[in-house]
């Protein structure tokens, strides 16, 4: 029997220990995609409490809550404190199994210094200690990220934002980590969304140039990336929940352009052509910069109509879609390598089905322009799991190479999510640990800490060019 | 080296070991989902012989039999006796690694005390001993029923069945289980089958309502679901080999019943419109009555047609389906919610690719009414193995709340399948003690207790209010 | 610690190490796929170096290259020698967890008696070591195929190839292995293709019949099937990147030749609905011959235009598909099977998410005249990795009869790829080891013994009657 998550948690080797503490425990963290807010960070308020800390915008905690029969009060509904605290510690001990419980408690140790499981029987404890740890310590957004090692953080940004809190946190005293923004030109891809002419307003005012047609809107687009480009963003963003991969003639994708800036329907049809446009000319600009693209397939979002109604977007109402990927995904990525120009690629599946489909993708689009330049991005929200990451890099290891793998970030919302690159290289070190005292991998202790050290933070940096 | 299937079968920790013979060996069973006649268990009649209770209506058996090129005489085809058995005995020493070869053992031992290994070789003389234990012993369905400590059994019944047998067993003596009827109006939603038109006159029959459209086959239908709640039921079922979801209008889904009803051929577009009203109406009327619903995905039946022309359906030659499910079930469970009125439903998967999409799905419904309303059903049929069961319960432990799993049904034909509860069990107390064991979840015995407990037996029978 | 890759790799259980050092280590092999060259196994010619004999011809490990940014000049570009062994290094020390990596280490210690890990630090070293012992020793074709202990090889065959090579190889003295061709009329169906017309004109040269018609086409297949026949064929093989089941109707199917014939233009409907009608025919001539049909699934080919463009097929650029399945190939089996003349047929997976569906899409269509005469191929191509085969013995295990299995091929190119028959063997027999020590199987040696070796190498021998 192994002390509970004790400082050799999931490692079951005695190689994965020496990989882990001797190499990869105290390397820096590079979070290359998260949706922490730049300004919350510039601000750098203290959280009034652990409630206000885990539960305030945590859409993952809210979702278990409500698996276990849990009102909505207690997720958005406004009871804080106390009793929303002790909701959230009786549902998590039925979480077994869920990564949310090794989360709670690598953050209760991390960050409180508290190694107590958390239950209902030990909420109150818990509850108190943990607010006396805020109250006597410093967690402040810059403290927490500076205490967790993180040297890079790379937000998600509208293409319209002014980057205002990029700009100031660069000049920040005292704060040592680069806070870059993320390109994410969803809204000018959504054009059958309602509120697309209105982002035609903003965007028109962010880039300075009138948009009067689809080649306007990739006009705007490019000089706010050459923009973002001067902040340090060296990263692109896309979300699709299927491939919307559909060439048309210039004319056709003009017509459903100013049918949706005219406010008509457009079909998906006409959604797709025009997505596949821009795209294009994106994909173009993002190789033209150097930039990666980050490509995350399969989300199916906002599937409760009700709470969407109610409460919005990014609340736990979103679940994995499961649309056949892979002959449209490589007709895109063809589109733009038959030109030369394809930008270096990561590619995240939210359906692990598709681990295959991506892994061996990859291999289709390889270049010279950076070592495994097109990336099987890491397990990613719902396979953000230990078994989603060992089976994503089990995948990789079969299909590719492992080796050259940029590894982990947290895609979170929240200042003490780092534990999750914590929990991300035990998990290496085990799946490596056991291959090598398995006899299936040479014990070359200097390969495999260059491997384990590139998957947790050189690879990354070197593959960004950080 | 292990003992062959002993006490400790599957439990590979001490943890496990405990779980399982101090907690959860002795439960008694709530089987809320199968396949078993009423009338067999009230007419309470002896098996023949181990061929009879074996091999007279067992397709898995019959399957296996055929893939190792065993002619049908001896599946379907009349031979019957010593013959038949020596030729599964045959069979069942090459299905390494099928559960069969669990279940056959579990059964030999747990109702037969035979221990010896089933082989060709022992064929003939475990075919003696099984006969003299069926001759000297009671294996009588109620018998073996009340022996496996089953305190409810939900079969499943058409809407027009009077549900004779289910009043009869409620007075019988000496037999302490509730045996429920379960509502599966499939036939009511088949509407592109060859006896819809007959079917309908039966639901008249039995509803005494006059069907003309649409509107009065649902109310035949609810009549139906009321009589079913007075006898006791709690759960409906469906069977999907895809998710049928596709509203359409009123007069269109009139007009599709109409042709249907005299006789001419529906599209599928037609059917589905038709199945997606009634369906409606049906989720609406299970809410009201405080039903769960069971919906059963991905089954694609009846491959075989020159098999089906002969001896027709259900006797072994179903697989498995790759439909595309997410976005369809998501709307049809939406469409319920939105109006306030989704019932209590278990979402069973038949390929395991849909795994993570049912895990996650369930969590875009959670509501009030019971700890995880939305439940991930347990696997099912082809995924009723050692692994299937294993992955199901990991997909719910990565992304749903496990503690809350209403745990195993049998969802057989034959009354000493209820060895597969144990084997379940074991595989559950497996999984959580390995987890315990290596230090993923705080070893706390009452929680532990409370956990296992729940998901043998105790959270379906708080889940379904029995 | 296990020393790296000794004679107990993978053998994890003293079962296991039993199982394969006693009984399937030293069986011979039946290589009942491959794409060897039987003119290259004719000529017997000494590879000049080792780069020449692993990168000459070898997609697998150029794709590996390509992933660590290594240029197409050291893959297909033309170096080659110790520069292009060197990256080849360099690369694969970065592959762990990739096959690639076992089965360059299982080729040096197997036919060159190198058991040092090949890195960058080691390549110059292992260049040197290698090619003394090509130099000192004897790598020709039928040299190493003997070595290997083969006794089957199945090449892979156009219909109207003159099988010259194959016939002389029948009277080469010393040369004790049967090569054999196998009938992969690919290009006849591939109306859709460029070559269509050209390959026709071929077909006719080579069957001696005119072809004017669909039923032309079919006329002269089945005119060289039985001439491949009299050569020592017994198996087919067909190559699907989705299932095209799709009848229509004579005319239909004529009319759409007649427009590729005279190099018009097909829809995907005219090539599925052509396809369908040859592929039937072809089925009830193999039914006819005897004859065993493979069936290749999920292959999406030359996804990289530029690369295609210069050069060709083959090299690389290839990645798996994500199409549904299910259905068209239940209805293609179906209709062969209505008929009675569904042949010996083995269903290959290239996607992970298919293994259930073809597990037990099998046992719709057993019949009697094979033991398990619908098989489950092994894991293959991208598939073709421990975990692959891992799951698909897992999933053949679960829902059919594993003891019937007729095992591995190593659809290679290379004449020391029989390593992969060695890693196989090792991981059925940890599989297997496993289960039995674990209780989960009666440690019965005799059965056991007869499971692992039919496995290995008499039940394919069996089920193709070599």
């Amino acid at each position: 029997m192994n002390n509970f998550m004790n400082k050799d948690f999931l490692l079951d080797t005695e190689t994965a220990k020496r990989l882990f503490h001797d190499y990869c425990e105290n390397l820096p963290i590079c979070d290359y995609h998260c949706h922490l807010s730049p300004k919350e960070i510039y601000e750098n308020k203290s959280p009034k409490d652990i409630s206000e800390l885990w539960l305030k915008g945590d859409h993952y905690k809210w979702r278990a809550m409500r698996s276990c029969g849990i009102s909505e009060d207690y997720c958005t509904g406004g009871i804080t404190g106390k009793e929303q605290f002790e909701k959230f510690a009786y549902t998590l001990q039925y979480a077994i199994g869920n990564p949310l419980y090794h989360w709670a408690h690598i953050e209760l140790q991390k960050y409180f210094g508290i190694n107590t499981p958390l239950s209902a029987k030990t909420a109150d404890e818990i509850y108190e200690r943990a607010n006396k740890a805020i109250a006597d310590g410093d967690f402040r957004p810059q403290s927490l990220i500076m205490k967790s090692n993180v040297k890079v953080v790379c937000t998600t940004d509208d293409p319209a934002d002014d980057l205002k809190y990029h700009k100031l946190l660069k000049e920040a005293d005292d704060f040592d980590c680069s806070v870059l923004p993320t390109f994410r030109p969803e809204k000018a891809l959504n054009i059958n969304s309602d509120g697309f002419g209105n982002y035609m307003k903003e965007l028109e005012k962010a880039s300075n140039i009138k948009i009067n047609s689809v080649d306007d809107v990739i006009a705007a687009l490019e000089k706010r990336a050459d923009y973002f480009d001067e902040i340090g963003c060296r990263v692109s963003d896309h979300s699709f929940d299927y491939v919307p991969f559909s060439p048309a003639s210039d004319a056709a994708v003009e017509a459903a352009f100013q049918k949706a800036i005219n406010g008509q329907c457009v079909s998906r049809e006409e959604t797709d052509a025009y997505k596949t446009k821009v795209l294009l000319a994106l994909g173009e600009k993002y190789y033209n910069l150097g930039w990666a693209m980050e490509i995350h397939i399969g989300a199916m979002r906002n599937n409760n109509t009700a709470m969407f109604n109610k409460k919005g977007a990014d609340i736990g109402f979103d679940s994995v879609g499961d649309d056949c990927i892979a002959y449209p995904l490589s007709r895109f990525l063809d589109a733009l390598n038959v030109k030369g120009r394809l930008p270096k690629t990561i590619l995240f599946n939210l359906n692990n089905k598709d681990n295959i489909v991506l892994a061996t993708m990859l291999g289709n689009f390889q270049g010279t322009e950076a070592e495994s330049k097109i990336q099987f991005g890491p397990a990613w929200w719902f396979l953000d799991t230990m078994d989603g990451m060992t089976e994503q890099m089990k995948a990789l290891g079969n299909l590719g190479i492992l080796g050259k793998f940029i590894g982990m970030e947290t895609d979170s919302r929240s200042f003490t999510s780092y534990g999750r690159h914590d929990y991300f290289r035990r998990i290496m070190c085990r799946l490596i640990g056991r291959w090598v005292e398995d006899g299936w991998y040479a014990d070359d202790e200097e390969l495999l800490k260059e491997i384990v050290c590139g998957i947790s933070y050189n690879n990354a940096m070197k593959y960004f060019n950080f």
